[in-house]
């Protein structure tokens, strides 16, 4: 495929993706829960959205694959295959918070190539192709860049949510959280794309699944960091994800992740 | 004073904040840290959006009190008293999320009788009276009004991060958190905002000042709901907080903090 015309492709599945969920943001729809046990909405937009990216996708791809939280998996054995996820961070979208963002990722041969978190409120979009990495939004577009940070005393910190490790995970979080200089909760996809910018610095996550990470994987590595699972191994199948702005701290986390 | 003028006068305060911070939000300020012991950021900042708040006021109403989280109390025996807090969510704010927010309130007589909340990234400003509350931001401007939850078991919760609570504060917290159908962590003045717009249901507090607070009750109030302290009492000096956007729901609360 043409890769040179992959940004602009991605933008027009942001804006399908878009235009699907913004009449349903703030707006007093019903929450369907998606497991009889636990709590995990899916709202219509996160449907509407999906459909219509895979809409495109199919008209303009109809060899790549596509993988998606609401409708599975087609062709995932595809050399291209597309990992979506149209409302990453459904609890911030269910309580009216912007920092939930759709997420496009494109696979080749298994290795993320490109990247999008897409945030439709605040009009900000954090892409990335693994070598570069830009941001546009408010304040216009630009590259961005990671921040140097060697020092696990010095990161800033993001999980989503101490509840969702188990107890042998949230045992290498706490070490990681009690080492760092200050830890936040309650972003999902945001996270990375403020690692990506330079705004922080580590993000520690478990139980993710591919079309959680894959997206952002281009993004945070185009900027200068670097994802892999807990034990250093490719991120781009989910599982306990580890996310720094800077190579060494990352050696550092992963140390102190493993105990 | 002109009740009427009051919140094209709170605009003005807003914008003045606005002036001063936004050079500052996701450039790479140094932070400092304002106590020796723990981690308590401030930004040039929050300093010069206060000082410029303070400028508007003394100019405009010189015999009114001022007290502010950088430069303390003037007048605070006034029978009008401003109470700003120019960044509230100051983690947030240095880790680049766009939910903190510029607090302005007004007590009369010790009273909170007006009140905003202003996110100058996203363009939302949230404010009221007690009588009436209102939005203005993308997709234009509104009254906002809280939504219908009389039952514990129904309601989403906030709160900014449990390791804020002394351990008989977190005892209780849990109690309600095991009790609501959903908790998020990580958001603060931005979660007494999505009470008031009526896509949230409960905030759950303790441990903040009079400016973290007093700003937010005439928006929560005016829109519907109920802010007082834990045991029931006048929420304009802080302490431990508790907000709900239903009457019904806060006796409920109140009794499962109480235990």
């Amino acid at each position: 495929m043409n890769l040179e015309a992959l940004p602009a492709f991605v933008d027009r599945l942001a804006n399908a993706a878009s235009d699907s969920i913004m009449p349903f943001f703030r707006a007093r729809v019903e929450v369907e829960n998606k497991k009889a046990s636990g709590f995990d909405p899916v709202t219509a937009a996160d449907r509407q959205a999906e459909a219509a990216m895979r809409q495109l996708i199919e008209a303009g791809f109809p060899d790549h694959g596509i993988v998606g939280e609401e409708y599975g998996s087609d062709r995932a054995d595809a050399d291209f295959v597309w990992v979506l996820d149209p409302i990453d961070g459904t609890r911030a979208f269910i309580t009216g918070l912007p920092v939930w963002g759709t997420l496009i990722g494109l696979l080749h041969n298994g290795r993320p190539i490109f990247g999008m978190m897409a945030q439709p409120f605040t009009g900000e979009r954090y892409a990335g192709d693994g070598e570069r990495a830009w941001y546009t939004g408010p304040g216009g577009a630009r590259d961005i860049s990671t921040r140097p940070c060697p020092e696990l005393a010095e990161a800033a910190l993001f999980t989503t949510s101490p509840h969702l490790f188990s107890e042998e995970e949230r045992i290498a979080y706490e070490r990681v959280e009690k080492t760092a200089r200050m830890g936040r909760y309650g972003v999902d996809c945001y996270a990375y794309c403020m690692v990506g910018s330079g705004q922080a610095d580590i993000v520690v996550e478990a139980g993710l699944q591919s079309y959680d990470i894959v997206a952002l994987i281009p993004v945070v590595e185009g900027a200068g960091g670097r994802v892999t699972t807990w034990d250093g191994g490719s991120a781009a199948s989910g599982g306990r994800i580890a996310a720094s702005g800077d190579e060494r701290l990352h050696e550092q986390l992963l140390e102190t992740l493993a105990g």
